[in-house]
């Protein structure tokens, strides 16, 4: 099984970045950290990220051809990319959407969700745990098919 | 760590109640499983459930009063309940709010939720394991403290 | 034939509770004559009330196990109760929603109904006559299904 | 008694217009079993059908001039005519509204009702047998009268 | 000089419905009023009522092309008609709107016109005694022409 | 009878302000124009203008102690001012608001009036004959009760 | 296959009326140059109009028992007319809405549209041409269908 | 005089609770002072706390058969229960809201009161201390009848 | 201690304006009784009144340099005045707003307060007695802070 | 004359991608059909596709400088972008917003347009003939402007 | 060049204000400091403060016959004066609204700006060096009109 | 002292795209401006402009890294980009937002300013000068730094 991992705009300044929010791992760690969970897992993983709406398009149409499961964390453009869901919706994988804050405890605008309506699942508020979890449910997800 | 887990009103009804949407296991087989899963990670499960607002408050005030770490599904009440909400706010543990079904892929007023601004994450659509990943990040958050 | 009755807050008051808007029936006197009537139509009735929003998810559910229809004035209930529309969903049966009262003629917020969606069908306006109508559609439903 | 039955815009269509919503009974029928129904309890059923907003509120004048009693299904005009309101309120009549289909199920715009406010009563959802439900208050309120 | 007269739907009930809204003058005292006080101001005053939305639109398109001046009470129309409005505009004339009642002292929906933005004035609530005002400024607007 | 007008704020610029909207007559011509018809109609007109809102409240209260009728045009505090609804409510007088332009066909916020709801009717877009018909009226009125 | 053309109130004045906005084509004109075109593709073309909500209603029925395909302009019904819509659902024919102005560059009520969720498609803001370009795919359709 | 005061969920809590809003004295303090300084007032005071929205409307219920004054802090349910609101209607009571914190300077949702618009008048902000305003209020209106 | 009592516009009124919702008490009557009842809990009182916005807002000011406590009735600038309540604010001194009726039942716009965020309590709907309430808070709480 | 076609973000997954929704050709097939009807009408016709918001605004200033016509399906982007609006608006040239499906059918967040107020026209609903019909129109509006 | 300087409500408190939003300079230290500024950039700076709505416009009405240029910030009549708005188009000079704090990060009706569409420009966020800049606006422009 | 300059989408249009609202100066010439300026108040420059969201993004990123003060116009993207703002957000560069016009003149829609809350101030219509008095308040604000 292979799960695609795709963090969106101003992700790559984790660990820097409003730690007191976004918690102090950074992107790298939290990446390592996932292909070291799928490898017990028996679970291929490769993971991405771009501040570029067009390029995560492009990344989640090309996931649609070559992988099995999309866990995906679309930063700011969770509340306005409708062109966005659209690719989700079109890649065909099953998802989960991750934040590592709690969106409903922050701003109005950050609890509107364009990409909520599309995906399987939702984590948010876990910090960088939530990925981890994320990943153990596509793990279960792909041991239910083969059973 | 005392781990309690809180289920409000129809979730007893489950495994039989439109399984397309709830799944097909049991209130009872979910709440073994989350027992058993407990003894892995050496956390103590307590779980409840009941359709009456007001005993789930006194439920919420009870585990402030002896447990680390409230799992909670508020069911249709996660849209109207503000008595919950400051019930949860006054009990003081890190708390989870775990939805079996996505509720953002659903009716517009399961999208409002009073719940969701007062606990330290949420997990929805991920069926009744979505309670099994609420507890592992318990045991996790556990582990980290002593450590 | 079974039907069941649920008449849910305030409404055990009926009889000296503002007569202007909801009459001057008492409760029983309308429970007596929805059991006479059930009795020419060959329909066992049986009636419920509380104040308790969980007691009347609680009776909706046991009429889902024990009865083949539902007619229910949740009461204040109406406007604000997404469990007891869950528990209405839940029990699968056909159901009426009756009010003395014609809500469309009152407060702006008595014109929000979380259970009108979930109803085969409506009667609001016609006082206490509106509970019979509604036994007498039941019973004709029972007729064609014989038929 | 008179009992004036009016029925709205595309209701001439009854029967072959979307069956699984509206029923399988054509106008004629219905209009056929309210008069036959009349005579049983002593009402005088007159019934109308008009795809013309102006000549609904003429009718509705004439009802008040010549009638007791109003049931009227105003169609599609439900959600928007004032004009309609307004006839009613000045022809005086006690009224039901009476619509096939549960519009608290349906789409938004069709849970708006400009009529609402000015009728006696509402009954939805309940098919044809909605109607004759309305006609058998509109006798039970006579007879009271006489009494 | 001509000016037209133009009344919408339930107007030919005047003197009749809710008196202690609309007044005691009916249509025709008020038309009769109209046409004399038109003699003594040498305008030319004809006068129409009619409860057909597209009646309203036909005369309005005619006093386009055979009067000078409109004053249009268009009743429940007010509040909902687009196409009466088209109508108004497309006919080129200076129009006042005028209203029995003070809308803006009764329902939140009789605050909405239509009509409102497309006339070059509007009286409301003086009665009857509105149209002749309306008049007597078509009258004054034509002497200013003539000078 | 007395008649006061009373003018709000930035309408002692009339003639030179935006013409095109306001008209070219100046705000002392106005005044002047009433008296004089006063005197034909045996009504005894008094002006005033501010630009202060507290000033027009004083005003209103003094009218209500010394007047018979009440013709104001509040200018912007149309929009805004509650206190100065609450004033020409508690001076119990029978009044007129007159506006110069049609605020229906201006912008949205215009469109919003405080002081619609509490005069006994409205006069817009007439220009300046707006006041003198509105005074017309008034001494309709004090004629119809003398008589 | 035949065509039904169905223009609503107004577009009698097509030509005369605001030509910067619905251009300078006559009804008639546009109609024969409808009927010609149907020549070329084969297709019988039928034209008709009214002011008359109604009367459309009528129409559209009778073009659901005669025709093969509906090209309507509903004008100002467009934002307003559910019964409309009732009507245009009941017919069953795949219909296009065309207008000839591009109703999103105008003010914001004539962007609500009450037709464009039940018909196959629309096109807007290409002036007289709409109509022939609607003509053209309905055509083709039926091209399609017979191959 | 008797007087009801009635504290709804999560009040139990108080002295515990976010002092920094509720302040540090318990629900027994409160209670104890309100019976104190009921005994200088010649008013008997009787105190109830529940966590069950239907248990307080049972509450409110019976002190309308044996009270003669309502003081009524309803929590939670002050923003979200209609039937709460029904009840206290239905008892006939004079009553008076209260609550501890000034809702006005917290959160929106806190702002919408489903009980203000029935109650007599509202106390709030005052911490403690508005108990035992409302408490002399009661007090000073049996003084007013009395004489 | 020095108390500053603020009353806002058309509060002149009292005892004639609307007694039924205002009380009969003259504001004169009341300013009397407050100075009597300051005088017995050793607080010295300070009454004025102003239908001026800017002249409330200079008391505001003067009152934060000379005065330990602030009650103020804003009346119809309740519902509009940003500048009032920054006055509030900046003058720093703990605030009641107060006022006769219970705004919350009545007109929505009076259920608006842009005053209600900035002060520490609010009484509303107790009559004059809800200012006699204020100033025993008042001494109250400087009782608490000399101790 | 040149004629420049611009696809939005996933119209390159056309054929594959939904298609009930989006039909089945491919966006290859659908550009090789628009470049060979551009022959027959003597227009060059360029096509592009591009999921990066930035690139379709390169496009447009482009086709500025270089076309006579835009034909532009803007895909998710035509509900948000503001910034392509702004390209369009800059570009100078005649534009048709092209959609496949009837966006009007869809969900409520789809029928926003950001677009649509700066074309000249729409046209929506009917699949890739729709690119073909708005460039017959470009081809009329070329044959005009010579003629 | 003659430039007024107009500070509305509060702004007199300057420095002792909150000065963590508003600094710590004070109205007359701007004041010299602008006065200063202004001589070395040859313009003529007159100042002016009041707390009075009505007396900002007669302040601004005075400034359009006598001064070049306008430098406003309204306080908090900037939410909500429709009054002074007029003023300011009625004044004709061109105008910059300045605020020293930046609107758009605090509260959401300080976000409303009933000035901000009748201005030239607007400056905020920038402390009283805001003024500064925008007097350095009106002087560039005198200087561009000169050459 | 080093002040990055961020330009967004369509901005490299300047000079040629409706100068009658964004001036006829091009963006080579008020970026050669800004570099001119910076030579005389001691600040290094530097300037960029990319019509591609996720490029801005980098450039934001880039300038907390390398600069000491932001000057952005995020053009269109003001409205939308919420990951925009939380670039500006992450790179914790006191930042001011320039546009040429003044937003709150034009459509609703521009009224909406994503960025707004997260800058410390904002200057808008005042044209190119804008960013050069952008320039001057970061030069002051180094000064002051220094000192």
């Amino acid at each position: 099984m292979r799960v695609e991992v795709i963090h969106g705009p101003n992700l790559n300044l984790l660990g820097s970045r409003q730690p007191e929010i976004y918690g102090s791992e950074s992107l790298e760690e939290i990446n390592a950290s996932l292909v070291a969970l799928g490898r017990t897992l028996d679970v291929d993983v490769r993971c991405h990220q771009s501040n570029h709406e067009g390029a995560l398009i492009d990344l989640v149409q090309q996931a649609g051809r070559e992988s099995d499961f999309l866990i995906i964390n679309p930063g700011g453009f969770t509340h306005t990319s409708i062109a966005l869901r659209d690719a989700i919706i079109a890649c065909g994988l099953p998802a989960i959407e991750v934040h590592l804050s709690n969106l409903h405890a922050r701003e109005p605008e950050r609890q509107v969700t364009r990409i909520g309506g599309v995906v399987r699942g939702r984590i948010e508020g876990l910090g960088a745990e939530g990925y981890r979890l994320a990943l153990r449910y596509a793990a279960a997800l792909a041991g239910e098919k083969k059973s």
